[in-house]
């Protein structure tokens, strides 16, 4: 029913499943896949089509529309488990795959929580964790009520769909609101703009039986409002860095999400507040690859099987990952590789994507004795990368 | 004309040829390829069959005998450059691969020293490297008189063809000294039983242009003539541990080699001893995967492209890595990998080959504080895939 790429012969499961499927196909999955590869696990990847970067890599792939109920479930039907790269499949369509018998890592209703950023705010205060004040607005009424209370500009955001930036609008009129909600139909989740200090991630493993790792804690600094740099450990207090943790483990284990989490946290005046969750691999725990005992990828996969977790300590004092964006004019990074490669210390990371300005093409992590150091190494290799040196 | 498995769009490269072609798909292929994933570098293999072990991995193959000379021809016409994860291929047959203008890595003249023990032999001791006493024996007169001077045993082995022990006699008496050789129409490579002290390998790196990088020593451990476990840095003054490096990189550069290359070492009453040279990546290197900042593997790829390369430093005081066997019950390491992903701290490798008695089937690395806490830890994985706990 779904075309095949890179078919081959299996491991010769019983049955012919792989353990593990990937709803997705691009760098999150490519990583996976690499981490799959040392420990001979068998994956496959639903893919858009036969050029994401997963496919191109190698990974067995079929290829279909993720929006289809019959696609996926003709995927599911061929893996043990079922775990995903991104957050946009319908609810929906989870929770049916689920009545049907399939098992999902994390499970749909721990999925909704990154997949509908209202669910997430109104469930976790509902628990007592610290979010953000937000109100769900469905008419301007609404959204002048929240306004009088917190002031413009008002952070209007869809409650559903968005990822990097996307379907965020921080209103500064009138205006401006109301035609942005006229664009959502399920209203919108709105939000005061914060004193932000800075941002937080903490990656966390889960298994079904509630098995728990919690990685040492990162900061992510935003461009464009996407992931630029990630620098770990976070230069905040080691009783910050201890809150975060635990806010982090309080978190999933409430949700009960299964596989790799990332955790994503504001530094506020008032303290720390919840910003979104990731039920998957993240950008933010790229450098787990050479700076932790186990990479996220790595991670994710025994935590998928309910394996035992590994080591999450970070093996240098220091580590700097800086993603690598198609540059403005179009060119590839790609044409650049060898010179970046004559950066001492310089982890390259190249996902195989075809190159559009604005686009995450790959990333760079160094290690170092101070994040200073291994700040330098990691943006020398990027600009070279991107093509502004 | 070649069986193409794994076959995807291409990266796009001008003329569609891969950057790199590999002659050989098992687990160093395998490996070359998790480290071609993450630069993006466009990879091909030959492989044997569909099953062998990079192919199952993903990689784009091309599956065919390498030893026809129009199978390496098709083969070599679409890739940029030819490199190697075995010694076995006809060196007339490299020869008339680069008279038609294909690029070795290494070259057909450098690889010879790997693949005939007796050029080795004969081309090191005429440029003064040490190597053990050696013969060239054609009759019986020759071994006997060779057995006057170093008296019995006398190792006998094949010039060409062996590895991992394969082709290696130890004769204790005229009559087995007499039933080898004539199995050996060109003669046999005579030497002394040395008293060996403990075997070194070092790893060199070195571009078409001269550029080198050598790694730490490594010690080897040995067991049924196959490598067992390594342990790095190796346990040595710090006099042998510069004069191996001196000596791995004088021959690697006397040798002309490109590509990553391994230079095993006898520590002998007499002092540092030439053993073999493997120009490719090498078992005794796994280690460099989460042990140095830049892995054989990648290095090999960087090396063949003629690009700059990575650095060759522990990022940890000790590593120890220790094949995984295949148990003599037939059963499957694969069957027992939780279980050996519950000790923390290893590095579990599977290669996902077939299990057989004896066959390496995937291998285990841990970092340390010390080497004899990264042996427990290694062995302690180890064994538990090996199903001997």
């Amino acid at each position: 029913m779904l075309d095949r790429v890179n078919d081959r012969p299996s491991a010769g499961r019983p049955g012919g499943r792989a353990e593990l499927g990937i709803l997705g196909a691009g760098q999150l999955a490519r990583m996976d896949l690499e981490a799959a590869i040392a420990l001979d696990l068998d994956v496959l990847v639903l893919a858009g089509g036969a050029g994401d970067a997963a496919v191109r890599a190698g990974a067995r792939a079929r290829v279909g529309d993720h929006r289809e109920l019959a696609v996926l479930e003709a995927f599911a039907s061929e893996v043990d488990v079922v775990t995903f790269e991104f957050e946009g499949v319908d609810p929906a369509h989870l929770a049916a795959l689920e009545r049907a018998g399939h098992r999902l890592v994390p499970s749909a209703a721990a999925k909704l929580y990154a997949q509908d950023k209202l669910h997430q705010r109104r469930a976790l205060a509902a628990a007592g964790f610290p979010v953000p004040p937000f109100a769900h607005a469905r008419t301007m009424i609404d959204v002048l009520g929240f306004v009088a209370a917190h002031g413009w500009p008002v952070v209007m955001k869809a409650p559903r769909g968005g990822y990097d930036g996307r379907g965020v609008l921080v209103a500064g009129t009138e205006a401006e609101a109301a035609a942005y909600l006229a664009g959502l139909p399920g209203g919108a989740l709105l939000e005061p703009a914060l004193a932000i200090e800075c941002e937080l991630a903490v990656q966390v493993a889960r298994t079904s039986d509630g098995r728990m790792r919690t990685y040492p804690v990162v900061e992510t600094i935003q461009r464009d409002a996407m992931l630029r740099e990630l620098v770990c450990p976070a230069e905040i207090s080691a009783d910050h860095a201890l809150q975060a943790c635990e806010l982090a483990r309080g978190i999933v284990a409430h949700v009960g999400a299964t596989g790799i989490a990332a955790v994503e946290l504001f530094v506020a005046p008032e303290g720390l507040l919840v910003n979104e969750l990731a039920l998957r691999p993240h950008n933010s725990g790229h450098h787990t690859i050479e700076a932790t005992v186990t990479s996220q990828f790595e991670q994710h996969l025994r935590a998928a099987l309910d394996w035992p977790l590994g080591e999450t300590r970070l093996r240098a004092p220091a580590a700097v990952t800086v993603n690598v964006i198609g540059p403005l004019d179009g060119s590839d990074p790609r044409s650049r590789l060898s010179e970046a490669l004559a950066v001492p210390g310089a982890h390259v990371h190249l996902y195989g994507k075809d190159p559009r300005p604005g686009r995450k093409l790959g990333h760079v992590t160094a290690l170092g004795r101070d994040r200073a150091s291994a700040r330098t190494t990691a943006w020398r290799a990027a600009r070279i990368l991107e093509g502004t040196t």
